[in-house]
């Protein structure tokens, strides 16, 4: 018995699975490039042991721990804690029985996919999780955490990452990263440049973030000039430590570009604090068209992760805090909203700006038209809840007709979940087989066409993708 | 020679198929439990037998005569009545004539499929309808209606119906229902609260509405809490005749949850006649968060059916009136447009709110998301356009990753047409019994979670979710 | 060795493919309707020989070239011509290089797919283009369009077209089809009559065209009533050219019917210059119900193609004009946009409109459900970007459990790109035969039906919808 089936997201053709199969094994023992994520690089500056099951697989894994709340467990039970320190802390093998009580809700669904290929493949379970082996299964998975070649480094090295990249804030010191660097551990943990927390007025504690800013990068940024300096500043002190991208996690994918006036009076009133939501939407604008102007001078490649509705629930977000499940797609335009920056720097030719969204109806109708014009523009993967074998599916049957693979980016594991990083590349290794041997067998594409793409999008258009 | 394939639906692939059918066969005995649809609760209280085929077949179902409108028949040939009195009746048989004259359209519709398997599953033939074979069709089924055990209550019982519920309007007196639970037949048929026409200031009559719904209850509905005491009043009446759900069809799913007073006050606005569409929106909106506050209060299940664009067509609905094939979905939102009832009720674990939508733009970017996070929420099955093989298929694919089969609820028939109950829980089964082989053959299922699952979503789920 | 696969876009399963290949058997040969496309109908007035490869294939094609601008050669390099007439003129034969040495680009697209099938099927090749053979591709291709027997007229007879239809301005002479008609060639060419230059206030030229449209056709355009006689006239024109078909393709789908002293006003509106965007859109609006009620006095079939954002990017736009690749769908609605239109006829038996979208969504949310009720209303074809493979499959899945196959209007080419028209015919006859199969095999449709289905896609409903 397993809880991997070896063929598993291959087509069940006969013949095509075989296809599929052969495909898949050009790829599969390839090293991982993880060029965009949440992990904490924390982990492998320490290098210490990941504390207990529940702190490695519920705690910090929103994807996880709100199926569970969607079906009436409450936060707290899950060891969540409140933001005003009220919560009684929860025993880390009682959120685990909770887990294994409610693992069924996970059938069909990546995570189900993800966490059993880290039981089987990280901690060699052979039995599926269930509520009556749960306590055995938790102290099989603590056993293992405290040996040596389960700390982060060891199942890095293990995972054959060969580049990780993290995300840190415009404000962060990269303290991690400098430990890291100055190691003697070889393995390449890179940051990546994201400064929502200083570009959008409605992020919470903009204004201090912004004197923060200006403090850390001696820049004056009570004036516009000074504050694109300061953007500057920090951009290359990201780049002296590896960053090759820089990331932006806006509501919508609204662009602006207006006159350098007009966008530092705009940066005045935002900065005054005295602005409307209109105003701070146009700013979050004028900073992607900024920030691309930026990276046409320093070269790094920028990430639009756009169409989150962050904190949808009122009394999650004031109780839990960001990032608790409770972040919602919402329909979002590409179409009009790139236009402002297209036209200041779409047809540059040494740019790349790669786009996410979470409205899948925008893949075939308007990014995929867009990455298939603009040299400037890369389509970014499946992302989010469509990093699944279906959305990823769906991902290429759309948007490959329009602007081909090549402009496509290869995969974003885009996780803070460490053990899911093998599982979800080998996802989508599988799934990228299984279209290409459709392809090849529905005379779309030879075989030999096949096998070279299966590469490509594992590693060469990633690494040309992200300058890696 | 037969008119259903008894492996329709399924796989074509040998293996899959294989086990596609041990699925189904699994399931495809069990009861059918119907707890949301259109039937007439008269039919079951008077067990008076079905008029002719015309009427039974082609009159009352407007996915039927609206195929042969877009083709150019005239309403009237169909037998359709005009408002004001003025068509000529026609001769059922000649209604018949010409919808077999046109049964080629329904070629690759779900209209066809369960046309056919209730001509040969309720009716015995085995050969297709045909311009030629229609007039001994029409006699067969006449005569076949005119049989003891073709009249309504004997074909509830054939079609194994545990439990089928109708969907009343506030001011109905449920008179059928009484008689129902008055007679000797054990056949549960319960009702739904559906109270669009006491809610909706634009609908038609409105104001005589909520006279009517103060004289029926007793309450005061000059003030806003005299109108809530209302609904509570109607609701519990509801509840004593087998209701436990309610039902709202809104033209969005667009919720407000104002201060009370400011209720009050459009309140007001509203019942004086003297108000814009705008306040009209707001007045369903608070309406519906109000409703969802009195399910927390009673228990009651409330579905809300979002997205239709009623009457589409003005000399239509001038001429003929509603339901008559002109309903036409439109773009719907649900991510704003939930966040003021959810941020009201979304959190509690013992509110059942069952979401609907005819914009499957919807499923994955916004509904799946919503379900898999509050605990209030699950998703109703496809809808009406949607309930279909290839519309229930995509609903899984899409739905699934994100929410799981556990913040689903089973199926609805949906339906005025009595004989295509069977034939439409066929095909749910049929096409989930694909869906999960699918999943078990791709790795991504075990047979034993298959077999279990296909029973939660026939059976269980149904019965959890609308609390039967 | 060969460029296309015998078997390409059957199912794989090989019970199925056989099916699949089998209905395809019995439409391949069929004769090629194509009612709406942009082929330069000079081509079969002078019969000359086509220039050479790169003007065949590269130049003309946006499809094309657009590909190789995504991944940054330069419009000028491909032989774009910059408006102000300031380009280098290129060698065709470096044209061609840079295109074979891009050709993996459209590995996966459907212009991969169309220029393969000319490559062979046209041109003989058996091998495929590489950077190395490009040079004797050059040569061959261009060797052979000197043969007589690889002129317009002899490809036209050779590819089996039975019609072709052309799309004019409302101000073309129509010169090149008076020469066919006078020539003693027997090809039919046919025009359609598409006025968005005189239609289109936003149009460049819009008040000098109105002009030229007053003396065309010797009515006063200064009045309402003289433009709108001026359209009958020159409608005539066109239909004693051959038109059967009026073409309009609009940003949106709005229409509008205002009283017609209004409608005059809006007129005079924007005839003056002096309107704002708004009114533009108003008035594209009214006129289509215009060419709708004149459709029903003239019987001409009335396309409209929506959805469109033009020339998307100003300084391409600016410097190389229309149609150079930058247009980009954008999010379309029809349900309220349509509204007024078919209020006015939309239950016109013997008017047909047919529906094009670049939005995929409104497939099954508006148009099949559209097209399901009105007796008017026809849905067009997968276009553009979704005219390939998986478009077209995509169009079959959504659109037909709604609508059925008998509210389409089988396939358009819509291409300027001569050679391709064979290949894109071919892929649509393999792609409807693929999901005829799939019907079959699942039980939704009898092989005698799937038959009869296959030929009416080919050809009856074009015919019929075109008036043929």
């Amino acid at each position: 018995m397993s809880l991997t089936d070896p063929d598993r997201l291959f087509p069940y053709d006969g013949a095509l699975r075989g296809l599929a199969r052969a495909i898949y094994s050009g790829i599969k023992d390839l090293p991982i490039l993880s060029p965009h994520g949440h992990c904490d690089p924390r982990w492998f500056a320490e290098n210490d042991r990941f504390p207990n099951p529940a702190e490695l697989f519920v705690i910090p894994d929103h994807y996880v721990f709100r199926m569970l709340v969607s079906q009436g467990v409450p936060m707290e039970a899950l060891g969540i804690a409140r933001q005003d320190g009220s919560s009684v802390p929860q025993d880390p093998r009682k959120v685990w029985q909770l887990f294994a009580d409610h693992f069924h809700l996970f059938r069909g669904t990546p995570s189900g996919l993800w966490l059993n290929h880290a039981f089987e493949h990280v901690f060699g379970f052979l039995e599926p999780l269930t509520p009556e082996n749960a306590d055995s299964y938790y102290d099989h998975i603590d056993d293992t955490l405290g040996m040596e070649q389960f700390r982060p480094r060891a199942l890095f090295d293990r995972f054959k990452i060969e580049c990780l990249a993290t995300t840190e804030g415009a404000l962060d010191d990269l303290r991690w990263h400098k430990q890291i660097i100055a190691s003697d551990w070889a393995g390449r943990v890179i940051t990546t440049y994201r400064p929502d927390a200083v570009v959008d007025p409605e992020f919470k504690g903009f204004a201090a973030n912004l004197d923060a800013f200006g403090a850390l990068t001696g820049e004056d940024i009570g004036s516009w000039a000074g504050y694109l300096n300061a953007h500057r500043t920090r951009r290359a002190y990201f780049r002296d430590h590896g960053a090759t991208a820089t990331d932006h996690g806006h509501p919508t994918a609204q662009t602006l570009d207006l006159p350098q006036d007009e966008a530092a009076a705009l940066y005045a009133k935002v900065q005054s604090g005295d602005f409307t939501s209109a105003e701070a939407e146009a700013f979050r604008g004028q900073m992607l068209t900024e920030m691309a102007r930026m990276s046409v001078e320093d070269g790094m490649v920028m990430q639009i992760h756009a169409g989150a509705r962050r904190n949808h629930n009122a009394s999650v977000y004031a109780d839990f805090g960001r990032d608790m499940g409770f972040d919602i797609p919402q329909r979002t335009d590409f179409v009009s909203a790139l236009k402002p920056m297209l036209d200041a720097v779409g047809m540059e030719p040494d740019l790349t700006i790669l786009l996410f969204t979470l409205d899948e109806t925008t893949y075939g109708r308007e990014l995929a038209p867009l990455a298939g014009a603009y040299p400037a523009l890369k389509l970014g993967p499946a992302w989010w809840f469509f990093d699944s074998p279906e959305g990823i599916k769906r991902y290429r049957q759309i948007t490959t007709e329009t602007c081909g693979f090549y402009n496509t980016a290869g995969f974003n594991d885009d996780t803070r979940a460490f053990c899911s990083i093998p599982a979800r590349h080998d996802v989508s290794r599988r799934v990228d087989a299984a279209f290409l041997a459709e392809l090849v067998a529905t005379g779309r594409l030879t075989e030999e066409e096949a096998f070279d793409l299966a590469r490509a999008l594992t590693v060469d258009l990633v690494k040309s993708a992200y300058k890696l």
